[in-house]
């Protein structure tokens, strides 16, 4: 395995040997620990001394069952923090199977510029070779129309990983765009303004061909496939991820009515926990919406090769085209219930305005949600919506200022009520309504995210036990529990949803644990899940205190401390004490 | 004394007896102390728990010389931080006359709302009264239309602080204004955005009548008569400050000359400290102007009642009729050298527009010159710099993020030299140049300002004393005790210019001292000075760390340390542990 450094300075690369301390590491664990060894702290986030990172987790691109992830970290110009981002997709597969454990851009050139750098196996050395290629014919483009292009040049079978225009603007909303299963530009390092990060070194795109690639070293074959099988039979039994269940039928939207029935789903701007026209918006809504459209059922699809819970869906015009791919329920919530707005058709078209440009969805719907709230635009205007997010693609100054998220958003226009953390929109969860997601919210080392210690599985799924979500009690230690098992879930490479079926099933989570054995040769038990991923968290949260970014900055905004949340009329009550107890007892 | 309390949530008041802890505190340590203990650090600034407290130096209100002084804190909108903005006008010795030691505007209605409140001096129950009164009348307008219809609504001898565009908007850049010698909109506490503050508790103006009011109470007259008489020969015997000297004649703009000589001119968004258009905007070239354009000698005149030193001036049309007062050193480098903008007339206007909305000079040049980094208008453009001005009046989309302030604006468009320190920008000494007033800036509980702790006068103009000002030796502890006396003097009501006078004349200083002593009834000696200075910052740090803003934030930005600031080819090089002492060491 390599570390293979990009230089955007001089464009030049060079290939290192894997140091020990990140032998074991992958994913989340690698893309920390170096952001956390090599990027000051309190650099500009689009300056000369940032650096991206992207890391196959630690199982990616073996058979392992839904683990086609890819992290990419780095400071975040959104939070001013640490950041990991990860998304499924072929691209990680193909950045394993270079052999490459974690592939850093750094450097900074003198002059503004755009370019591809085109990874490929150099079958007579024996190792990952990079060229660099002038990108300007593919700069100020719809990400719709540039990949077509870059699979035209570049063959049918590479991976493609990029900014679109909301890079090229230097948007704290950009993400990093990754190819899916058709290569399309639809999978995304959403959160935290990557894209930024990429652009500003003038990388436009990291194209990876692993013709002639040995694909990853697996250490003990055997134990590996026997972990994979564990997992693989978790997955298939488990209600939520098995085939036809409920991800794969009505994709990630089947929460929109569950949300909204626990009065959690954030509606018109976090002012009320229950969305009136939630049900037309939510999974069942598409599943019914496209088997109209289309004559039949659509079940769902793979984001990327080798998933088994299949939960990506697509969208379609009432002429039964494909309108956008994927309506997840982050997205439909945040550009829907939370900006008040009913209509698929118009969620759909603002997902698929934020894949052309390369925005984040979640950080999207939260800035329009409080433009509205400014009275930018009337709630629950579609059209409206549309219009501001086309805005952000031609880079208006109101487009500019909607590309720099929520926060900044609320700041310009003097707004009280904004949902952010640590600079980042809240996801569609409730916190008043949801108490324990609120507590990884406010302490992640990530700024508001509910993928950094899903606590939904037991206080609204009833996955490893059934808690009350309005009760704060002990929800310190099961964020902390979350958030240290998520790290090394992260790291792994999985799909951060094989967590219901081992949190439910003991066989898969040691499936899991055995994976990663097999691959590297260690001998870890489930005791060293939570040990390994509170190390990840204790360099992030390092990182993040030497960046100024220390304990005051785990709470919640203000208003949801005196602002009560129709319909249980709760605020948010977690003392200080519990949200402080969260890190200090790693 | 009384502390007078405004609840704009019912816009009721209330009188309350001065604490002890309050009772020889005046100014900056009344309202630093009063935030420090009532307002929550992680509240919203513009939410209803912000205060927004007035408060008059002990002296202010007497006949001490150049003591017209009052200081405004609150949590700010622009730093996050607690911020205290003094300002010279009789409105300070108005309140003091009402033997108000403490103004607190708390609470906020639920229905936006505008209101003046009113304040008079009830003679049969010998205290102060307060009536609120609609301000829907004044709401959108010009302050250069609004002042003359509130001295037409109540009377030729009130006095007036308020709130403009700016503040309606909500911007963090929003001064609150008061009234000059001649009752215009010009005399400010401008920074940190204090003007959106009193607008977001729904108060447009404040309109003090101190008509049959008692005035300040004077413990030892003529232990006061005779510090008063100490100060004042101090302050007429220096060049500096003394009767057509340096001030007097050329105004604060005579610093442009002189810190360009010294390579100190932030010019052109602070990438070089030499601007070629220096002289023409200067001091000498104001004197100049006026002369030509008056046909006679002008020399500059008084902010406020008593002031000796008389600094502030006015700048003329062509055809002799007045554009505006006054063109400050700090404005005219703001908007003409960092904007790379030569004309006293583009100047001139600027800064009337900016009086007019309510803006804070310093900081809307420093946004004007990231904005201008970023393209969206071109360095030099005088024009072009006056319509993005009218824009911030107007609130369109672009006009609202300028007025969101320097650090939102470079956000917005990616930009990585943004001269912002906790967010406010710098005033008009660079930082790279001048090493001392750079620890200043840095470690400043206030953001990057210059009066709190003005080492310029050693570092430039041989005040106390004679510095290398590219050394970084010593000068921790310079900015440490230039911090302390100037929050003493801040409480004292007079103006910081006193300090030229009195760091080089010993019997000034005592007789500064000796006035407090006159007026409180103690028996402070020179060493007092820093103890009590030393008292405020650490309340007011200990507010910023308890907000999130610890010494991770006591940092230039990035690029300083890394971009050779020509003529001199220096970065700022003061060690982290050097800057860090300021504040451990109090």
């Amino acid at each position: 395995m390599w570390i293979l450094r990009l230089n955007m300075a001089d464009r030049t690369y060079c290939l290192e040997e894997v140091p020990e301390s990140l032998r074991n590491l992958g994913g989340r664990g690698v893309t920390s620990s170096i952001v956390h060894a090599e990027v000051p702290p309190l650099c500009h986030p689009l300056g000369p001394n940032n650096k991206l990172v992207f890391a196959p987790g630690i199982v990616t691109g073996t058979a392992a069952p839904s683990s086609g992830r890819i992290s990419a970290g780095a400071k975040s110009p959104l939070t001013g923090g640490i950041k990991e981002s990860n998304a499924g997709s072929s691209w990680g597969q193909h950045l394993a199977a270079l052999q490459v454990k974690a592939l850093v851009v750094e450097g900074q050139p003198s002059e503004k510029g755009h370019w591809v750098a085109h990874l490929t196996w150099d079958v007579p050395a024996g190792r990952p070779r990079v060229t660099f290629e002038p990108a300007s014919e593919y700069v100020g483009k719809d990400l719709y129309e540039v990949f077509p292009a870059l699979y035209k040049r570049y063959g049918a079978k590479v991976a493609v990983a990029g900014c679109g225009l909301a890079g090229e603007f230097g948007y704290a909303n950009a993400g990093i765009v990754y190819n899916d299963m058709k290569d399309g530009p639809t999978r995304y390092s959403g959160r935290g303004g990557l894209g930024s990060v990429l652009a500003s070194r003038g990388l436009k795109f990291i194209v990876i061909d692993a013709l002639g690639a040995p694909g990853v070293t697996i250490a003990d074959s055997s134990r590996f496939e026997q972990g994979r099988k564990m997992l693989v039979d978790a997955l298939r039994e488990h209600a939520i991820t098995k085939p036809k269940g409920g991800l794969n039928t009505y994709g990630t939207a089947i929460l929109i009515n569950i949300l909204n029935e626990a009065g959690g789903l954030p509606t018109r701007n976090f002012s009320s926990g229950r969305f009136e026209g939630a049900a037309s918006t939510a999974g069942e809504a598409i599943f019914e919406g496209n088997k109209q459209r289309l004559g039949r059922e659509l079940y769902n699809h793979a984001c990327s090769p080798g998933c088994i819970i299949q939960c990506s869906n697509t969208w379609h015009r009432p002429d039964g085209s494909e309108h956008v791919s994927c309506v997840e329920y982050e997205s439909s919530w945040a550009l829907g219930a939370n900006c008040g707005i009913d209509s698929l058709d118009d969620i759909a078209e603002l997902i698929r305005l934020c894949n052309a440009y390369g925005l984040d969805t979640i950080e999207t719907g939260g800035t329009l949600g409080v433009a509205m709230e400014a009275g930018v635009i009337p709630f629950g205007d579609g059209a409206a919506a549309i219009r501001l997010v086309q805005e952000m693609g031609q880079g208006t100054p109101l487009g500019r200022l909607l590309g720099s998220g929520t926060e900044t958003v609320g700041r310009v226009y003097g707004v009280t009520r904004v949902p952010t953390v640590k600079g980042q929109s809240m996801p569609a969860y409730e916190p008043r309504a949801v108490k324990g997601i609120g507590i990884t919210y406010a302490t992640s080392t990530m700024g508001a995210d509910h993928t950094a210690g899903y606590t939904i599985a037991p206080e609204i799924l009833g996955v490893s036990g059934k808690l009350d979500p309005l009760s704060p009690e002990g929800k310190a230690a099961l964020s902390r529990a979350f958030q240290a098992t998520t790290a090394f879930i992260d790291s792994t490479g999985h799909c951060l949803f094989i967590a219901f079926a081992i949190l439910d099933i003991a066989s898969g989570f040691e499936g899991m644990v055995e994976e990663c054995n097999g691959v590297l040769g260690t001998s870890w038990t489930n005791d060293d899940v939570v040990r390994i991923g509170a190390e990840i968290l204790k360099k992030e949260r390092a990182f993040n205190e030497a960046a100024g970014i220390g304990k005051e900055k785990d709470r919640m905004p203000e208003f949801m401390k005196y602002e009560p949340l129709p319909p249980h009329n709760q605020v948010f009550d977690v003392p200080d004490v519990a949200l402080d107890s969260v890190y200090a007892e790693f």
